[in-house]
């Protein structure tokens, strides 16, 4: 944190959670306007400094030196709960990673904040900027102390916000700005170990189907299948086996018609997602291939769908991922501010369980 | 009513919902001991009237009578709500008869208690009976006004209680309990829908794949099965072909070969979940049937497994159900006491849209 250089994570939380600051005491606008920026960019400077230029950060700096500004002064640690309760946004089904295993995570949140003397606030909002103005809303009428969001993204707008009001969260996933609280899967992790069970079966080439570039989470997947590939030295035979679109069943369906119709088509596909392995199956069908035997296929998220598809997947640990989240949500402030990746688990069915064809 | 005898419906309610009567009025507790009988007892004789013999309903009614006894007299329309929260306890994913529609059903009560400037709260209960001290206490502290119950079940321990404790709440689903607000789906009509559905395809055998007998929902499921089959003078041809076990795939794919082992085998089945539905998906499969062309199958839900195995599948209105709910807990006291059933809709897909093999 620029504004406090001598200070690792661990000051920095303490510093989040102080309680209220006396009053009259410079805010972030006052900050703004000494230095002639928008409030988004000294918002910027405090939590994603990488994004400023150079001459601009400096500026900034000198007028949080100059006011004394001591951002977020108004927060309050969670133990002083009123309300004893945690918001968080519903959406509609079939949204976001979540889609398929969302009731396994919100009961996992609810059952850890039970134990804890805590319930959950169920929320909706039309978006993510929509969302932290309903958190802030709940927040400021004591109707909630802490919230935790999901579907992290790229430049999210919830996080700085939060951060800057002070109002207690914890994300289930991450991007590149510093200094919040979050749980995460190793999405990296996921992929890399579907690769490497298909490679032990014999499979060379391994081809990937994820959504476009651009997300953190479908990055990461696949991200971790050209790591693994890479890795097994197979890079030449795979390398043209990456597909991208949308995560339907149908735009899979055409995306598996096209890697098979390659030259040297894939006889492995591991999918970012279980949907899009769903598709790859129904392709499969209609191509004259029997899943398992003439064509591996791993999703991700292990779905009630891909039980019933039989299909092998990447299994998050969602259970753990609540736990963790309300845990650190509730953590005393003496705890040290620690992000948690957690390690998911490749559960194997008939879909990729055979040796390779020859 | 048989304390009251004049009431109709309406009557009930607003003597439900009326304020709290004065100090040291009469218990149920009291009417119990004066008439010799359970606590158990004397709420049967309030709300289901038909459990109790004759001579025993009279003694009760008879201390009701003699103490002046007024049930729920403690209960408060939710118009005064303080918390402005409705109780809702979440389950694992997979469990009763919202698998795989949870999300949408959970998402539908938050908009709509939302657009009413009302919050879910959810909470976790290892069963029913916990669920009700759950929702007592959450009632009695403030935390919330007002509870959605969902899988009523026959003798559902539920609705009793929180009747007799005048505890506002509305069920998702119903049994023969009387007095209790509720809104539900029509399972007779949905089952109904699906066969008339594959007879004017041409099916004359039309098979049943269900739960055991016992349960609300499963058996309306299967007599709306028999009752549509009934119609169309197809008993004869059908009544063998009704198989019942478990919710699961692997109990649906055993149900399957047996009906399709059978000397005059189904040329469609009616599946009472898409569980069971991707069973005989599956089953069909491996018996060297293609699914629409060689047997037809319909699921129930639409969850998002049958859209991706192409079933067709009844769909649940519970976005309406959602709403209707959370209207019914929020309507005032002047408002008829009015439950509602609610029309489910075929969904239509490649599982059953061929005409009948000859």
């Amino acid at each position: 944190m620029r504004h406090n250089p001598g200070g690792g994570k661990r000051a920095e939380v303490s510093e989040r959670r102080q309680a209220a600051g006396p009053p009259n005491s410079p805010t972030l606008a006052d900050v703004a306007r000494e230095a002639g920026v928008s409030r988004q960019t000294v918002s910027n400077v405090l939590h994603a400094a990488h994004k400023v230029k150079p001459d601009t950060r400096q500026r900034v700096e000198q007028a949080i030196a100059a006011l004394g500004y001591h951002p977020n002064r108004s927060a309050q640690a969670l133990q002083s709960s009123t309300s004893r309760m945690i918001g968080y946004r519903i959406e509609p089904q079939g949204s976001g990673t979540l889609a398929g295993i969302h009731d396994r995570f919100l009961h996992s949140l609810a059952a850890a904040g039970r134990a804890a003397d805590h319930h959950m606030l169920l929320y909706t909002a039309a978006d993510h900027v929509a969302e932290a103005d309903s958190a802030i809303r709940l927040f400021r009428s004591g109707a909630a102390d802490a919230f935790v969001l999901y579907d992290i993204i790229a430049d999210d707008p919830r996080p700085p916000v939060l951060l800057e009001l002070g109002i207690p969260f914890v994300a289930f996933g991450h991007n590149d700005l510093d200094g919040y609280r979050w749980v995460d899967v190793d999405n990296v992790a996921g992929t890399s170990a579907a690769v490497d069970h298909l490679v032990s079966r014999g499979h060379r080439r391994i081809g990937f189907m994820g959504w476009p570039a651009g997300d953190n989470v479908g990055d990461r997947r696949a991200h971790g299948w050209r790591r693994s590939i890479e890795r097994h030295g197979l890079i030449p035979l795979c390398h043209a086996l990456d597909v991208r679109g949308a995560d339907s069943v149908q735009a899979a369906v055409e995306m598996a018609f096209l890697l098979l119709d390659r030259p040297e088509p894939p006889t492995a596909i591991v999918a970012a997602t279980d949907t899009l392995a769903a598709g790859v199956t129904r392709a499969a069908l209609r191509w004259g291939l029997d899943v398992g035997r003439d064509l591996a296929v791993v999703g991700f998220d292990d779905t009630p769908t891909a039980a019933v598809l039989e299909l092998s997947s990447v299994r998050q640990p969602i259970e753990d991922v609540g736990r963790h989240i309300v845990a650190t949500l509730l953590a005393p402030d003496t705890e040290p501010f620690r992000n948690q990746l957690l390690a998911p688990q490749l559960i194997i069915r008939s879909s990729s369980a055979s040796p390779a064809p020859r």
